[in-house]
């Protein structure tokens, strides 16, 4: 096996340190110019988990920020929920996506201040929905795309249906698809039936197809029962769950009336792929699945537009 | 406060040992005559705890047997699952609910025979369901009401729908709603938003009423979304949940033309309320709601049937 050497191309100064702080999950990344990315970092210290905030962010940072002492820091995500870090509150819907420097909440570390981005909170009908760290990605997700006029879904333990237009968010709707899988596979009856996975397009497609007419709770029923028949394997099973789940989602929420081009998908590439899957089954095609690091282009637009990033800094380009 | 003395009425002898254990629980009863409850025990001995299904029976029973060395006993539910003491099979829906002996496991123990009840199995349209444990409340439910042409709704962790004509069951449903507000409220995002319980009925009617035209997954989001608004407190948000989650069931699951006086509800007393105010939202009223023994009396009525019960039993009656 050969080793091929390359020569590293020569980054850029470091201008931010930014994180997504989500539910389970921790990411955090060093950027360059324009958001180039210059180092990556992922760790469990989600909300479910970390016990001291200030703790974890220098665990996580501090050699960043001692190597390069005058970069802001930015953070969005359940870290700024009032489970959090410090309370970052919302910003109402509709919205522009622009998001301004004083609706930032500053949060001071022992080496500076993180700046901690709002969620968004919609209200109609007497109905409230609310994201914290979604709102990044769709403003990484425009930044790409450079497109409008959109239904941006963004697949996860929450899924959002975010409607976008004029880069205003005008409305948003969550289901909690991803953490019902969750809690089916780890924790209930479900779990005690199947075996291990073992990837099965075709049990995920049986599950996407399955008749709706008894409701969910008998449709997720009925996947046990499928096992203890010997209809279905028990290591085809947890795909067929999650067929039955993004159908039922799929099913309330797709529009009927939508035209296929602003349809975008942005999440983690398995899960776009079979949302991609479960829209075709209703004759939909997304014009793009973003599966990239729309948070981190997004919290890089988001410092870039409060003016959180120094023009230049010639000290650290010769460092 | 006066204490007052009641003659006790002489118990007639011990008939059978009786035990319906379940997913979670193990309930064991010692009968008399007529199915007459003469000693009743629980434990959470259930299939998802029992290590050793010989030893929990020994602890549960071997006194009674020690006393009652002749009294047959009988057990329904699923320690006759593949996961549980012996696989007792099922019988083909439809079915008569008459069980003959020659359907029964028997499984030995140290101090005799415990004979297992096969549960039911129904196959409809590539659709299959299991039930084991409701069978005999079945049972139990027809003896009570010497009725028929009934809807018997069995409200549970795995609640049950089923047709019953003739003494047949013709057709049955199972959704595990029961097991999906356990899995929210122990262990899901909603058990962080949630205080500590207070009964709150109209936080259930406010669930029960919930728009459902986004689907399950969006509105249980919904209900964590309502308590960070301050629109639910957070106290309040288990009755919301299970308000949440009857509704779907019951959405999904009352036939649209039924006569009222068919449906019977069986089953804890709290859960009946519930399900018998879902049905009152879509004009139904239950004919009963059973919140007595209905298994003990289940698995007397089988022991009779298949001639497990000697006809007299004169050296108890003296002892």
């Amino acid at each position: 096996m050969a080793v091929v050497m390359h020569d590293t191309p020569q980054p850029g100064p470091a201008r931010l340190v930014a994180l997504d702080w989500g539910t389970s999950a921790l990411r955090a990344w060093l950027l360059g110019d324009d958001g180039q990315i210059l180092d990556a970092r992922v760790c469990d210290g989600g909300l479910l988990r970390v016990e001291d905030y200030a703790a974890t962010f220098s665990d996580m940072c501090s050699d960043w920020l001692g190597a390069h002492p005058d970069v802001p820091a930015i953070a969005c995500g359940m870290v700024g929920s009032s489970q959090g870090w410090r309370e970052a509150g919302y910003l109402t819907v509709p919205t522009d996506l622009t998001i301004a420097a004083s609706a930032l909440t500053p949060v001071p570390h022992d080496r500076g201040i993180l700046h901690l981005v709002p969620g968004l909170r919609y209200e109609h009908d007497g109905r409230t929905d609310v994201m914290r760290g979604e709102e990044t990605q769709l403003i990484g997700v425009l930044r790409m795309l450079d497109a409008d006029d959109l239904l941006v879904v963004l697949p996860g333990t929450h899924t959002k249906w975010v409607r976008i237009s004029a880069h205003q968010v005008l409305s948003f709707t969550t289901a909690m698809t991803g953490e019902l899988y969750g809690l089916l596979m780890q924790h209930g009856i479900l779990a005690r039936t199947a075996a291990a996975a073992a990837p099965d397009e075709g049990a995920f497609a049986r599950g996407l197809a399955a008749d709706p007419s008894r409701g969910l709770a008998s449709a997720l029923f009925g996947a046990r029962a499928a096992v203890l028949d010997d209809q279905l394997a028990p290591s085809a099973l947890p795909d067929y769950v999650s067929g039955l789940l993004i159908a039922d989602e799929v099913r309330h929420l797709l529009p009927e009336h939508l035209p296929q081009q602003r349809i975008v998908l942005c999440g983690n590439a398995e899960l776009c792929r079979r949302y991609s899957t479960a829209f075709a089954a209703h004759g939909v095609t997304p014009a793009a699945s973003i599966t990239g690091d729309a948070a981190a282009l997004g919290l890089w637009t988001i410092a870039a537009d409060c003016g959180l990033l120094s023009p230049t800094r010639h000290s650290e380009e010769v460092s």
